[in-house]
């Protein structure tokens, strides 16, 4: 019969996250766990809990023996990381919810806990609610999984939904999902897709065992999206998602970006609204497989921190197992994507450096084409970034090399006005 | 660094899953793990795997040494229990896809798990290839599961989605749903709702702790649905699904049932089709989490097969935290039920027995009323099991004691033709 250990916390953060984890822990009788001291940055803030539980120096918890398990849910990453490493160092349990700090550092992390025999789990910070780095560490460690996509990003999800669904402007649409607690501090972070990112680097070490740096990956936010987009979207019964993608091509090598995407109205995808995430996993036996839930706000994180603390009790570690299999794969460079590129009359776009382009609507408002456009051209090049232009994947956007025929008609041959071929 | 140990499988059954377990640990040379030797019944059929692989003898499997893995994917539960426990008992491992086995033997089997210390996996027998025991067991462990609803029968489902969106007729689809090998060998099984009832037993015991028979649960299949129902739920938005649900109610005991139900077209389990499974979770803290996964075949019951066979390699075992929880709820029999039942003109059913009638439609070919009815009073009568009656539940069907408003005025009061109040 399992034994709980007695967890002691000592909690860095008592935002939103961490005042929900108070709440919650307060309800869980079962879980053994208390939280001994809250150390926090603003002493002067008014705090719904007892004044005794507050401090605003680090050393307190750090060094403090009887405290056994760190729960950190600040924003700093600096911080952050500094203390999940002396944590881990001193023989302390760390959970975490700071998907940037982990992100950045996570090959560090993971030499700590070798190092230190320590454990240290984040499972909020790859989709709030959802349980998807412990699935992916636990379940899908076979052969056979092809990709995964998701949605990962709650804050953009609730802009998109706003948008389209409401009608709202994009700066409203921002401040009502700050408002409500949904957007980082930062919303850069989310609008420009470095949050999504950061998790797609999380979920790529625990999928197949690919470490990489935020930067390693192609990614763009929906700071770009324009009306044509939404209109094209509607007529052509798409909805727009930020969407987080990873798959392994036939060669072993592993496709991965972070991009806004056309999805089609039927897909998953296009039942994920507001707040909420959703992942689709491909697996060679089990097929499609969906997992939904809140991906952002206080209490959803919270639960995920929780399960956490909850697994801490019975000695729970991530093991890195795919990450340590002799043959790891490597991300992929040579595929090829199918975009929507969207784009002002004036701008002169780089057409002869596409490898097919079967689209071009001109009109004296804005342009738009649908066009086949290599991976290492777009990592490579930022004019699509910029000039008021904005680029959308099309469905099932990978085109692997062995399936990418050549056109026969170049895009020289295209007159004004819009054609389709 | 975690090793995998060395996994030498004797199989039992070579049927759909027997050999799509074969066919994908050829393609899974990471799992370290390989089959020995296969014990089939039918000596003669013809299989797609060598000769020496086979034999009809399960004593050369049982007594065997070498082999630290049984994996039972037979239908004959009786067979299939003598397998498991004596293996458990030898100190062999077991992965095992009978649901029918487990939910019968559920707390003989936990018994030797705890007496052998073997570890005994069968996450196949929930929902196929929807990791949902492994998530109950290990992500859901604290104290914020409200509950969790789940079609978590393929085959019926296949059936209904044919019935509903093909207008096929009812033994039609069933034979369509045994041809693509969604359906057990007895369909009774699935149709009847034993299959769907063996599961939410199994579940029940990783959700909460709960040990039951599948005798203490309410239920009833999709054997009964008539016409009027499918033309009550389509003129109503409604689709109709077989649902087993769970319920923590709020003096903590747990209400559970497995019951065919109208489902508000927008509803996620709307979008459940064919052999798909999906699974509601309820928490107080993340809301409502849904997954969904292929549900029968032989690839996605393979694919969990796999997954636990993959978790074996490193020493995985359930350790029902719940169950062995100081206090464990209890099934819950005071509630009621939102009911829709539908039955022949001629038939004088027992209002005066119901708490509440809200709605009464009679016409020449078939009544119905919608009412609420006590759990109590279901389990104890079976006169809307018979009688060509078909009860089905509506949407958000359980009503705790103290919700239940006692109506003013009586049935007696109500007139032939439609009524609604």
């Amino acid at each position: 019969m399992p034994q709980r250990k007695e967890l002691i916390i000592g909690l860095f953060g008592f935002g939103v996250v961490g005042e929900g984890l108070y709440r919650a822990l307060e309800k869980a009788p079962n879980l053994n766990a208390r939280i001994k001291k809250i150390c926090i940055k603003h002493k002067d803030k008014p705090r719904n809990a007892p004044a005794s539980l507050f401090t605003t120096d680090k050393e307190e918890i750090l060094n403090d023996e009887a405290i056994n398990v760190i729960v950190e849910v600040i924003t700093d990453a600096d911080a952050a990381f500094e203390i999940a490493s002396r944590s881990l160092v001193s023989g302390k349990q760390v959970v975490s919810a700071s998907k940037k700090m982990i992100a950045e550092n996570l090959s560090a992390l993971i030499g700590l806990q070798q190092q230190s025999g320590s454990s240290f789990l984040y499972e909020s910070s790859a989709c709030a609610s959802i349980p998807i780095i412990r699935n992916l560490e636990e379940y899908y460690n076979n052969d056979f999984l092809h990709g995964l996509s998701g949605i990962v990003n709650g804050s953009t999800n609730f802009i998109l939904s706003r948008i389209f669904e409401d009608q709202l402007p994009f700066d409203k649409a921002l401040v009502l999902a700050q408002e409500l607690g949904f957007a980082e501090s930062d919303p850069s972070l989310d609008v420009e897709a470095w949050d999504a990112t950061h998790k797609l680097v999380i979920i790529l070490v625990h999928a197949f065992g690919l470490l990489l740096k935020p930067e390693d990956i192609l990614f763009q936010g929906i700071q770009n999206i324009s009306l044509t987009d939404a209109l094209y979207a509607k007529q052509n019964h798409y909805v727009i998602k930020l969407i987080a993608h990873a798959q392994r091509l036939s060669d072993g090598k592993i496709a991965g970006f972070v991009l806004p995407g056309l999805m089609k109205s039927d897909h998953q995808f296009s039942f994920v609204h507001n707040e909420y995430n959703g992942v689709i996993i491909e697996s060679g036996l089990a097929d499609q497989q969906f997992f939904y839930g809140k991906g952002a706000g206080s209490l959803p994180t919270a639960s995920a921190v929780l399960s956490d603390i909850s697994a801490l009790a019975f000695d729970y570690k991530y093991e890195y197992k795919k990450l340590f299999q002799p043959q790891r794969p490597v991300l992929a460079d040579d595929f090829y994507l199918k975009c929507f590129i969207s784009f002002p009359p004036q701008l002169d776009i780089p057409m002869a450096d596409f490898e097919h382009v079967s689209t071009i609507h001109q009109d004296e408002n804005r342009n738009y084409i649908t066009a086949i456009l290599s991976h290492q051209y777009l990592a490579n090049n930022d004019w699509w970034r910029k000039n008021n232009c904005s680029l959308l994947l099309l469905p099932e956007p990978v085109i692997e090399p062995k399936d990418l025929i050549k056109p026969k008609r170049k895009y020289e041959q295209f007159q004004l006005a819009s054609i389709q071929l």
